[in-house]
């Protein structure tokens, strides 16, 4: 800390490094404007806001508003099947400059090289993404991962990152139980992620007794204030697949504002580049009718200091110089981003690439598929999951095999452990012919099938098996869209634009076989994933997560 | 940390060591009531709120209104004239179960060991009193104080206690100034306290720049705006002397309630027995047109995360259970308190008494005074210390010798280190014969006197010499009130309702001869401290504290 250089830049002894001249302050503090210069130490801290300094280097904000740079306050990367250098570049130039990632994705196919991964990637960001040790990988028993992280493994890699939080902690019935490996990993952490949906009452206070922080899981109004009457954080999400954001609208309120945060949690590159990030959520909740003020602090100060960072989120001597200027308050138009004192420019993580190694990839290692794996003769009524577009809580349905849309579905273990496959039924993806699978299937990411006939089904697991990994459309017998995604099956190293074009392709070709989601792999990607409400399918079988007990 | 049992209790497997039934909670997070029963576990640790939970321990609280315990956050224990035990008991009834004590009074007069004393009584007191570090012994290099205490020595007792923050960083020129001793004390803590009566710009940004967190000294409503919009946390102050509530009433409200809390900082017995506590500007607060969430909020939640204690300020799972139960949320009408899961009663600090050295006795050193030590011979204009009623920002007047109500005032070095007498002139205590005088003489508490004749001023020093310590007031050659304050002639080991009474007939013995101010000892004990605004007299001279040094 430069100490003595803020004072004297602050007090005009010494010309600051950058001086943002004529800013239209919005303070998140009084809700008051205030037209100012913004003078930053080179260290990257804010010294002063006044008027007249002088910098060394100065950039005029004269008609712009001034807020502090945005926190996605918990996301995971892989979603966005982009290398956290390439999620760099689509999101900073929105003016997300925190962002709080959880790598629990790939540590579920590559187990604790995941961290090592990130943290290295990190380094190299220009952002600062804070890197959160994952609490479940597995997220449960009930599912086979590549690897498998103890509490004993958080401890170990907890003594090299100590500034490290505990990620989401998405065992809720672990912790409901006094599971003793759960209760370790507690104990491990002062600060501890969230993951609760619908959780409420007795079991709602149990949780937080337990020492959770937040939650970014909430789908229903009534659920997040419960959660905030009970001291939680509620990071509003907005998604690709989960898009919670209008259902939680009246959370938005300046009376509320400490008490909530935004995230995005997981967005496809198609998202992030037609709806950018943190800053699509904040001109949305204006547009609602939330107010300004309300609506930029969950965006940063309420963020920062609901995840302890006490360094931002206020445009104010002694804060990082995370600064966003905007043409419009209430459009949230962002125009030039400034990440610790620094302006942020086309290749201003250029150069920041770090090689992901040989291990990530060949990852997919199952058999060879043939119509036999996936072939039924269920008769009568069968459990189905209800899969709502939009959402990734499932109904647990039980009806009539023959019930129109009613389709096959099945989990295949691909890290090549035991082989399993597992059978079920799904309701929901319209598909009037062929197939869709994916390597994607939260969190132990084997593959997922959904299809009109067996024959469909082995050809899309088959090109994924070919492909090491992606999204795969089959329809009569041959492959008529493909998203390869090598790196652990999960994410590649094109640029976004590449992979939101393919990936556009992909989604027309599973339009083309009659599917009427809007989002069909990010569902697909879902249904393995038994630590949310109702009814999952993992590769050991059909998961009742209220009972959170394989059925069958 | 008992999770486990926690878990069990909020899950209602196993009973709650107490809870408190059907209490009208008051929500600090949404500003909703809920009527429900709040379960504590055997550590004083909130376990759930909910419905129908059995306890150990039952307390019906139907009717009443649940808030999260009071939070003092500054205060000066020395000057309710009370030892910390007989403090609690005074304020500890009113549901403040934390405050935040700076012990630079003791400090100044015994060094280190005033750390020690304040530790030792914390450790054995109920409420949870948080000892701060203090930073400046003496406030400054213009008086003699008993003992100083410098950069190293704080190092020093940093590592005895490193969970301590730094006390109130009065010594804004030093800061300004980037001296270097005081650069060594910002560098040594994480938290600091500030202390910046009236600055504003860009001496205000250095301030904050250089790590202080906030300011209990804003007078003027603009001032504390600024503070606030320059990321400063303003605790708003109501001590004795100091009134500043009404003032900054307007910074009261929901929105700005995140950056606000409120403070005692200097309260004699007589208005802790009188108004209270923190409880009493709740209640005003509210009574002035605040919204009950914003002042229940400054009270209690504000002030624990602007202070960084997360494990209090709300009613929720994971919150130490301090709690005050009220029969009138906007009147404050405090019934009963519960500090860390134990109901508050009469004998609940009884036993808690810490022996204070004797080295804290026989601390007022100076010689016998006579007349012709105060007399003075000053003709045409004089600069005259201007007192107003209420405040501790005086004026720097300069006035013809012969102005109505002009009086002697002296002070003296009492630490037996030099023998010091400095001399000058004030105007506004309305004496119209006689004299008082006190050994409370901010910060360094030497000898402080104001008389009409320096007959009566030699009389009223010498009973505080015969004393060690108090408060005297003569009239005509006679002392016509004393209050003794023998230990470090701050304070004594009278319970409250006695001091009070004492005190009463001593301020009645100051109207006797005309004395115009509600609070004269404290107006007086406030002329030595130069970090106050405009002029100042300490044992060394007049100190202009606008230019920062001894003009005469």
């Amino acid at each position: 800390m430069n100490i003595t250089e803020r004072i004297e830049i602050a007090r005009g002894e010494r010309p600051a490094a950058l001086v943002i001249k004529r800013a239209g302050i919005f303070h998140l503090t009084t809700g008051e404007y205030e037209s100012a210069d913004i003078a930053i130490n080179g260290d990257g801290v804010i010294a002063a806001v006044g008027k007249d300094y002088q910098g060394e280097h100065e950039l005029d904000a004269n008609g712009l508003v001034a807020v502090p740079g945005f926190i996605d306050s918990h996301v995971h990367i892989e979603s966005s099947m982009l290398t956290p250098q390439e999620y760099e570049r689509c999101v900073l130039k929105h003016g997300v400059t925190t962002a709080v990632c959880d790598p629990h994705e790939l540590a579920n196919v590559v187990g604790p090289a995941a961290f090592d991964y990130f943290f290295a990637c990190a380094a190299k960001l220009t952002m600062d993404l804070r890197v959160r040790l994952s609490s479940c990988v597995p997220a449960t028993d009930m599912e086979t991962p590549g690897a498998a992280i103890t509490a004993d493994d958080l401890a170990q890699y907890h003594k090299k990152r100590p500034e490290a939080a505990l990620a989401e902690l998405m065992n809720v019935p672990g912790v409901l139980a006094r599971n003793p490996e759960v209760m370790k990993k507690i104990a491990l952490f002062d600060f501890i992620d969230g993951h609760c949906p619908l959780l409420s009452g007795r079991d709602l206070n149990a949780y937080v007794a337990a020492g959770v922080r937040n939650c970014h899981e909430s789908t229903l109004l009534a659920e997040a204030q419960e959660k905030i009457k009970r001291g939680m954080q509620v990071l509003i999400r907005e998604g690709s697949a989960a898009r919670n954001l209008t259902d939680l609208m009246p959370l938005i309120t300046v009376a509320n504002s400490p008490f909530i945060a935004f995230c995005t949690d997981d967005r496809d590159p198609v998202t992030l580049l037609e709806s950018g990030s943190i800053n699509g959520m904040v001109a949305r909740a204006i547009a609602a009718g939330a107010e300004p003020l309300a609506a930029y602090r969950a965006a940063s100060w309420s963020a920062a200091r609901g995840l302890r960072l006490y360094d931002r989120g206020l445009i104010a001597p002694g804060q990082r110089a995370d600064i966003v200027l905007l043409s419009d308050l209430k459009a949230c138009s962002v125009v030039k981003v400034i990440v610790q004192g620094k302006i942020v420019s086309e290749d201003t993580n250029s150069k920041n690439a770090v090689p992901c190694p040989d291990s990530f990839r060949q990852t997919v290692k199952c058999r060879q598929m043939t119509a036999e794996d996936f072939s039924s003769n269920a008769k009568g009524n069968v459990h189905v999951i209800g899969v709502k577009d939009g959402s990734l809580v499932t109904e647990h349905l039980y009806l009539p095999c023959n019930t129109p849309d009613i389709l096959s579905v099945a989990v295949i273990e691909r890290h090549g452990k035991n082989g399993n496959i597992a059978k079920g039924f799904v309701k929901g993806f319209g598909l009037s012919r062929g197939a869709i699978a994916s390597s994607v299937g939260h969190d132990s990411h084997n593959l997922c099938v959904v299809g009109t006939t067996p024959e469909d089904m082995a050809v899309a697991v088959n090109a994924l098996r070919e492909s090491q990994g992606g999204f795969a459309v089959a329809d009569r017998g041959a492959i008529t869209g493909l998203l390869p995604l090598p790196i652990a099956g999960l994410f590649c190293d094109q640029s976004a634009e590449k992979i939101a074009a393919r990936l556009q392709d992909t989604l027309k070709a599973a339009r083309d076989i009659g599917c009427t989601l809007a989002e069909p792999f990010h569902q697909l990607a879902f249904i393995p994933l038994p630590v949310i409400p109702h009814l999952k399918l993992t590769d050991m079988g059909l998961v009742d997560v209220d009972r959170f007990e394989i059925i069958q």
